[in-house]
């Protein structure tokens, strides 16, 4: 039996120190996680096993008790790592010295972004149904940022910057219903066409599709 | 022992014939479909047996398949439920004397009212990933659906009716992407407050959320 090494956190294999890269050569806390979110969104978390992530790592499972302690751990740390993505967004949107509309605008544009660069951990996070306290944590945060979106929503209504015609808890969830849906259909190596996948949903939301005759 | 009660699914029920209401007294076949959909919206298909479905039911297993052939069946008839209703939907929209752009608007605010209709049925569809010949005939009706949307898109652009910085496909995802996107909130008693939901999906979508200023 091998004790289980301390884990770690890390945005990324090249964030990662070099110091920290233990366990076997080729794999390291990040590559773990990546193949693991991949294997969780592909089967469901709980269709999953250890076992399963062994065999696609190509690894022994006692190696990647190296990384991590287990599943769970996995699971919290690749939940983080999309929440730690839209907290950052989140809190840059708060600290904008501009009106509601123009905070709830960047915010739903670095969403988008925070999408495209973290599109497995995002997949994962938006699937997340509570059946675990990590779950559990990770649905707390969601509904946080949930609140912040309806906040800045009836500011700018308040503000008369939004349609008065539009429920803001509606409006709310529809918006972040547009951005979330993103990820249904996102492959990282696509591309969004001429202008950027932000821009559109920004365009779309804002401004709407139709065109504007003078 | 007590007898179940007799659960019945409003809508569906009323719409079959007489003549297929088999099996025992206080459930037919859309009482029994409404809640295989239930379950399988709550612990997946694969994750619900003809067991499950008949714990849920009270009856025994055996009387399920007075209705009807399997858990397969089931499956098919309750896709069948959600795609019916969009084909209408489309149909129309197909036949509209309008501009594409009023077509495609017909077509957007009508899958919102199917969507409400007929939410688990939906819910159910939209969550089909292909792992079987039911799933993936129905996952060819969605993409011929999504292709008429694009069309729709396309159409409306060339008529210069959509902003011209629109890209055609992303902006035929996002839309579907913003409608689909109800499910995850969608609850029939909750209502949609002062406009109608449909109406709602479609001011953000066509004309925007922002407050138009003279």
């Amino acid at each position: 039996m091998t004790a289980p090494a301390a884990p770690r956190a890390g945005r990324a294999a090249t964030a990662l120190p070099a110091g920290r890269r233990r366990g076997r050569p080729g794999h390291d806390l990040s590559s773990v996680l990546a193949v693991a979110v991949g294997l969780f969104n592909e089967r469901g978390y709980d269709g999953t096993s250890m076992r399963d992530l062994a065999a696609r790592l190509g690894i022994a499972k006692s190696a990647i008790y190296h990384h991590v302690a287990g599943k769970e751990e996995l699971l919290r740390l690749a939940l983080d790592r999309a929440l730690a993505g839209l907290s950052v967004v989140a809190d840059r949107a708060r600290a904008l010295p501009a009106p509601a509309i123009e905070r709830l605008e960047y915010l739903v544009r670095g969403s988008v972004e925070v999408l495209e660069a973290e599109s497995p951990y995002v997949t994962l996070l938006l699937r997340v149904r509570g059946n675990t306290d990590v779950e559990r944590a990770a649905l707390d945060r969601r509904r946080g940022f949930d609140r912040f979106v309806a906040e800045l929503v009836a500011e700018a209504t308040r503000d008369g910057d939004i349609r008065p015609d539009a429920d803001a808890v509606i409006t709310a969830r529809l918006l972040f219903g547009l951005v979330n849906s993103i990820v249904e259909w996102y492959r990282p190596d696509r591309g969004a066409g001429r202008a950027s996948l932000a821009d559109q949903v920004c365009a779309m939301a804002f401004d709407g599709l139709r065109a504007r005759r003078r």
